[in-house]
């Protein structure tokens, strides 16, 4: 079962242009934003493309922001690019909505990486006030992850 | 581009016995749960493998819930598994972590469903109180989804 994998597809990708950030999503997928109109929040999974390396896919454990001052903590407990799946997941605001091109804030990633998938962001389910966590660790260090 | 595509390997397995699930991640990828337990809530990508089928992933428009009396609806606008990457995407409350075992609390999945990727909870960024969305759509009509 582990040596099993599962394939995905780039459904569109990200378009940043001086601060605003887009998702185009390509033609062949158009047909499913019918309705995505009704909601004022998505989440937006992306394929971390310059994280899709043996060795980073490899590495279970960072120094969180790439700083060695924070403990060195184990990858499914951060958000870091580095990971066995390089998914990111986004949670953001719809700021437009035109045809297959839909305007966002809150999305970090890179002009060009891949989209891989858009979900309705659900209050009800996906919103957790309560949730809690350690306290925020040390910002980045060198502005990229070590490892 | 559009041709492209990425692997995905599974890291751990769903687990449902009675009313209780929890998430197995395989030994090879358990250093990656280091400083987990410093959260209450984690966020589960698990891959849809009864909806990794070539008509599946190719059906973009779906009626929620599987009832036709609600409208037609493109699947980034669900959270159908029907959709072109069958990833799932569950909020959940840790109940309790023992070595590589996550119990926890709000996943719907099949027992054996394969498990992509854990990421922490962060209010700060995964808590959007204010999203909106359409009413709630009616419920199941067969239990399925239909298309």
């Amino acid at each position: 079962m582990i040596e099993n994998s599962f394939q995905i597809f780039p459904v569109g990708v990200i378009r940043k242009k001086d601060q605003s950030v887009s998702i185009e999503i390509y033609e062949k997928y158009g047909d499913a934003l019918l309705g995505l109109d009704e909601y004022t929040h998505i989440l937006v999974l992306i394929w971390f493309h310059e994280s899709d390396r043996k060795m980073l896919r490899e590495t279970l454990q960072v120094y969180p922001m790439g700083n060695a001052e924070n403990p060195l903590t184990g990858v499914f407990a951060t958000r870091s690019p580095v990971r066995p799946n390089p998914i990111a997941l986004f949670s953001c605001k719809i700021t437009a909505l035109e045809d297959r091109i839909i305007h966002v804030e809150g999305i970090d990633a890179f002009d060009g990486s891949p989209v891989i998938d858009i979900k309705p962001y659900i209050k009800r389910i996906d919103s957790i006030p309560q949730a809690r966590g350690p306290k925020l660790m040390k910002p980045s260090w060198k502005g990229v992850e070590a490892k």
